[in-house]
């Protein structure tokens, strides 16, 4: 062992990178000159000014939203949604435009108002201070649109081999970034399940979060090892600790794996969006776990017919012709907007109508829709082999009344189907657990239905009642604590003697600290994002399903998260 | 039985009273003058007159607040805080004054731009939507201090015998009937746990509420039967059934009382202020199950200092001489705001910073004086036999190291007073069983603790994952779908074999129609309205356990919440 210097944080994205650092800082290099006399100062000239910088400032954005929808997915790309509409959001405009007439400069204007709305969203917490990030940004794009300075670090061209530094990075920050030259990227604060970790991860760059501030004593030029498996940042790493670190990534274990006593566990990928299934193949998926619907529906004026639909269901079948793919039926609401769709605004969308809620009743026409093309898909693969297997999945289940009256309304789409001549079959179908109300019915779920899939992201924050997006909650929102892993037993429990199978969805089947653990639980498939699953793979393999329950059944008895991660191993 | 026409709906108080009906239209009687021409409007005089009508709404405002306080407790009167605030809201205020200058009227300008406001907060939903009623509210107000009408209906001074009938009642205007004179409110909408509900139980006021649009068919003048234990309006009911009705009023019961096989069940009362202590009393409670201490913090500019805090827990201790009375710490965030503690503005409030969780941390030195002050109360009956045993509660605990931090917290208390040479003791200490967490640790917690209280309302937002106040989604609010009581029993399994007992402090637990299934379901205390203690315990006595568990077994085993109604006898 040598003198290096190891900070520990969060391994967010289960890769080893290692590169020279080099801290962004976005604010740097913007410098705006003096104020002159008002007198001095044309409006006409100035208004000129800012409307030119709004269309440039347009331009970049929609930019950073093609690069995003084709890298990370859409759903990550519809921040950029967001970030447009305050470029046009009449409130700013005016105010900018009226301290212009008032004989203030573009740039003054821009930063002072912008600084006020900042503040605005500042003073609240959670997702609202996150807006603060994004009007941040689309200010900052304004500034150097009208001081023609261009960003300080090009997020998009940064040399091979960077190591990113920074105090936090907002998710468009981080889906600019491009996998082929960043070898890693550290921050300050965040956590494993914000918007940019997720992004991080579905580009599979390694990454450590939540460094906190001693990250502030790496200079630039440093060169350094990000661990985002054992979460730890090494800093002038020995020539041991690179090798481990570049050979570390899990080699791509193509077929279905077993634990060493051979029980089978179907090692899945999350996708949401078309162009991350092949890379879920690439990465050895056995399937797609959770293929999430609403890519179809976002960034667009009305809802996407049922062709479309159908299509983008078949593609997916295509893409692993011998492997299942589980289909989510629409889950909106909560955080997940859709303008087309009215969606009520409520003071606690996350206890609101989502999911199902919204299926059953104000979307019922939707669903049918997407049940028609769901039911058309499953049929597609059928004498072929071509196309693998369709299962359908409804969100955010707490009440067995939903389930049957989704089970009816695919009776009563099959019928119709029947009726006109057109081919189809029902595929199976499962309810996501992901409320405490459904884990506390597993049992009469999974009478009712082929299989269940715990959503561990939702679950964790009902059952410890916190909002993952609020920062004042995020020590609760862990679903390593004893009440969350004994709500996914309840789970399992509830379905044993049944005939579906259990599995699970979440950001915690990811983790391969975890899957001794999951596989001890009873959980027959594990749906990540397609970058964890060979790390995954290859831990199962080295499961025995003996010790595995042995292990589990510790850990249900634990009575704190830091019992928990003793016991898995972790550090308290 | 005769030709007498019942309507069904949700019994909110539970008590019967006969009357005849009186329509209230809060709308009618409020026309306004013709439009004149804007140039033969003086905008001097118009603002005069809006100033005078703010003001005269203003004391209006105020002297209803008074009389909720008064009547139903701190906590029912903050609503007006509410109203007052939308008095000097400077955005509606300017809004009023800007239309004004533009010469229109007074009663014009507030009309338009209140209607404007109200439009705004009703496309919102839940919470946001009540909003839109104390909106209207204050419209109201204004309206009728700028045409010199009286209100329509004087709430506060209606003939004796009267049964109101209304679309809906806001808190206000229940708050300012008269429990003497009102024999009965029936509205169209509404639900059990609405603010409104909650204030007319408090008044003891038999209520029905949720009864459709049949109710318009009541033609003022009509004689009403307000069943309120059956949820159902009788329109001219026949004397058999008038007597039954003025009757069925449970009588008080002061002894404790026990099953019929000799179980005995603490009955007691949930207590809002110092005012409903002898109410209380009055209506036979066991002692206080639930002691809320918010009212010492709301309306007021600093929170209260340990010797007030001291003289309130010790005048409930005197008011139950040889009773338990359990005190609940602050329990503020989610909804619950008090402007000086500037609490976090957040998207999910319900899923936020509330209850321990800012007593541990942001409110860590008010936990601190509010410790001091209740360990000195528990001395305080020590010798004397003349106040009842302390036992003091932790709200919203999801985390077993939230426990151990609070017991520490004590121990410091405890320590710190015993350095000052101060009395006190260490009185019995428990946490309230309101999220899903803490039902599936409740063999934790009832390891650490002396006892457990399961809250209901928040229980089963949270299990069902349901705003309680957006109505969009009403029907998932239940505590007798299957889920609910699957976490209660594993409340009280959990607890089980423990030395610690468990209670019931929800809405719940006023229910008659309910008390088998929770004795059933194992709980040893119920806490509830003081309205409801006699019938609550007129049913105990009738209660046999083993039957009891048998249909608690029964009712578990279900999976709808319509198959729970049969199981405990109410209508499917």
């Amino acid at each position: 062992m040598t003198g290096v210097t190891t900070l520990a944080g969060i391994g967010s994205t289960p890769r080893s990178g290692v590169g020279v650092a080099r801290w962004y800082r976005p604010e740097a290099n913007l410098t705006l000159p003096n104020r002159p006399d008002p007198s001095a100062v044309d409006p006409e000239v100035q208004r000129e000014r800012f409307a030119s910088a709004r269309e440039a400032a347009r331009e970049g954005i929609r930019r950073a939203r093609d690069r995003a929808a084709e890298r990370a997915g859409e759903e990550e790309a519809a921040v950029f949604d967001a970030h447009e509409a305050f470029l046009d959001d009449p409130g700013l405009v005016d105010d900018v435009e009226s301290a212009i007439d008032d004989g203030t400069l573009a740039e003054h204007a821009v930063r002072d108002r912008f600084d006020e709305a900042v503040e605005r969203f500042e003073r609240m917490d959670g997702r609202m201070a996150e807006r603060a990030d994004d009007l941040r940004d689309v200010c900052d794009r304004l500034l150097r649109a009208l001081l023609d300075a261009p960003t300080a670090t090009d997020l998009a061209s940064l040399p091979a081999g960077t190591v990113l530094l920074a105090e936090r990075l907002t998710p468009s920050e981080t889906a600019d970034l491009d996998p082929e030259t960043v070898a890693g990227i550290a921050t300050v604060a965040g956590g494993r399940t914000s918007h940019a970790a997720i992004i991080a991860r579905s580009l599979s760059i390694p990454a450590v979060v939540g460094v906190g501030e001693a990250l502030a004593e790496i200079a630039d030029g440093t060169e350094v090892l990000v661990d985002g498996e054992a979460g730890e940042i090494v800093v002038d790493p020995d020539e041991s600790q690179r090798a481990a670190a570049l050979n570390d990534d899990a080699s791509v274990v193509p077929e279905p794996v077993s634990t060493a006593d051979g029980r089978p566990i179907e090692v899945a990928a999350n996708v949401g969006s078309a162009a991350e299934l092949s890379p879920a193949r690439d990465r050895g998926a056995d399937g797609i776990g959770l293929f999430r619907t609403e890519f179809l529906f976002l960034d667009r004026e009305s809802p996407p017919d049922e062709e479309e639909q159908y299509e983008a269901v078949v593609a997916a079948l295509e893409a692993f012709p011998n492997d299942r793919v589980v289909v989510r039926t629409l889950d909106v609401g909560g955080d997940k907007r859709v303008p087309y769709l009215d969606l009520p605004e409520e003071p606690n969308p996350f206890l609101g109508r989502r999911g199902i809620r919204l299926s059953l009743e104000e979307h019922a026409d939707l669903f049918e829709r997407q049940l028609r093309a769901l039911l058309r898909a499953a049929a597609h693969g059928g004498n072929e082999a071509a196309a693998g297997d369709l299962a359908v999945m409804f969100p955010m289940v707490s009440r067995i009344e939903e389930v049957e009256a989704a089970l009816d309304a695919v009776e009563s789409v099959a019928a119709d189907l029947a009726d006109e001549g057109v081919e189809h079959a029902v595929p199976e179908l499962g309810a996501m657990v992901e409320t405490p109300a459904a884990a506390f019915l597993a049992d009469a779920l999974a009478n009712r239905l082929d299989f269940l899939s715990v959503g561990t992201n939702d679950l964790a924050g009902y059952v410890m009642v916190a909002d993952r997006e609020n920062d004042g909650v995020a020590d609760y929102h862990d679903p390593l604590h004893p009440a969350v892993l004994r709500a996914i037993d309840r789970t399992t429990r509830g379905a044993e003697g049944t005939h579906a199978w259990v599995g699970m969805c979440g950001e915690m089947a990811g983790d391969p600290a975890l899957t001794e653990l999951l596989v001890g639980l009873g959980l027959e498939e594990l749906s990540m994002s397609a970058v964890t699953v060979p790390a995954v793979k290859t831990r199962v393999r080295e499961v025995d399903s003996a010790a595995a329950r042995d292990l589990a059944e510790e850990a249900l008895a634990c009575e704190t998260r830091g019992e928990v991660r003793e016991v898995v191993g972790l550090d308290g």
